[in-house]
């Protein structure tokens, strides 16, 4: 059998990921059939399986992916740049998110491996971010980092909900009240005054 | 044929909806078969679908009660309580709307269904509720009424997600943000300043 080398095997791990993801997206994760994989992917099911064990290991595969370079966008640029990157993915991959959201609460197995998505290296780069953002006056101090971590979740799932419904999510109010309602009382106020 | 009472019409009507609100929770969207329709209600085919054409229908009819429901919560009791009543729905009938979001983005006819569950009416009396609460001073007054109900429904569909992802909303701090970026300009500072 011939050897194949390291760069031979990440395009074929990234060729499947990528088929995948067209494949969830057209179909949603229940309508993505081994069939439908093989299809898009232009490989068998042994090839692909190979790679990742289940349709589940590719799913979480790209959501770990997505939820990198999400924190990655938020940590290197800002809340504003997070939220236009999440209003301009593709409404069909949003909606395969909340094909799984069902499961989530009742699939423990899932839900387990679905909160490891995040590492803690990168949950703790992100505090750590916060807390820099408070100690130089850019991010109100009054609240705990996990906190407005879970505030900016509920917008963030809110927004996925209106892309992949087709709505126009109403991107320039909302990016004014969370910055706003997430900058120290001063700047606020400034802002709120001048306008 | 015997001739059915207003009272008897009444309550067959809203059997069939109670039963067909079950099966959804339980089955989703996709999953509620006609059979499962006539298991969960109590009725045959025949029966159900004398009141309601076809399972749209029905849960049209479902989601626009939960509307009105909805928006009677906010004008009489204002965004709070509003919030509260989403939390605590059922998951599972919450899951059905996610169901459906595809469907509202790729069939413009069930969108168009969709999008009149809310009466003209109703959507003027919150907008003139909104107004009030704007000349009262209880509510920012630079912002459209149409802008911070796109706001709020970000936020509500956030929450839904949460809930039937089975993960606790961030309630708290969710309400105390919500409050203060829609309060007026002085209300806020003293609410943040005094904290």
């Amino acid at each position: 059998m011939p050897k194949i080398s390291e760069e031979a095997k990440t395009e074929r791990r990234e060729r499947i990921l990528a088929g995948a993801r067209r494949c969830f997206a057209r179909h949603g994760y229940n309508g993505a059939t081994v069939v439908r994989l093989e299809e898009e992917i232009g490989l068998s099911r042994g090839a692909i399986f190979n790679w990742f064990a289940t349709k589940e290991d590719l799913f979480l595969e790209l959501a770990t992916r997505d939820n990198n370079r999400i924190n990655t966008i938020w940590v290197e640029r800002g809340l504003e740049d997070t939220i236009r990157a999440i209003v301009e993915e593709d409404p069909d991959w949003l909606g395969v998110y909340l094909d799984v959201v069902h499961r989530l609460r009742t699939d423990a197995a899932f839900r387990e491996r679905w909160d490891q998505r995040m590492p803690k290296e990168q949950e703790n780069e992100i505090v750590a971010r916060m807390k820099q953002e408070q100690a130089a006056g850019h991010l109100r101090s009054d609240l705990e980092p996990e906190q407005i971590g879970k505030f900016l979740g509920v917008v963030f799932d809110g927004l996925a909900v209106q892309r992949a419904a087709g709505y126009d999510p109403p991107l320039e109010v909302l990016l004014q009240l969370v910055t706003e309602t997430l900058a120290p009382v001063r700047a606020r106020t400034r802002a709120r005054t001048s306008a």
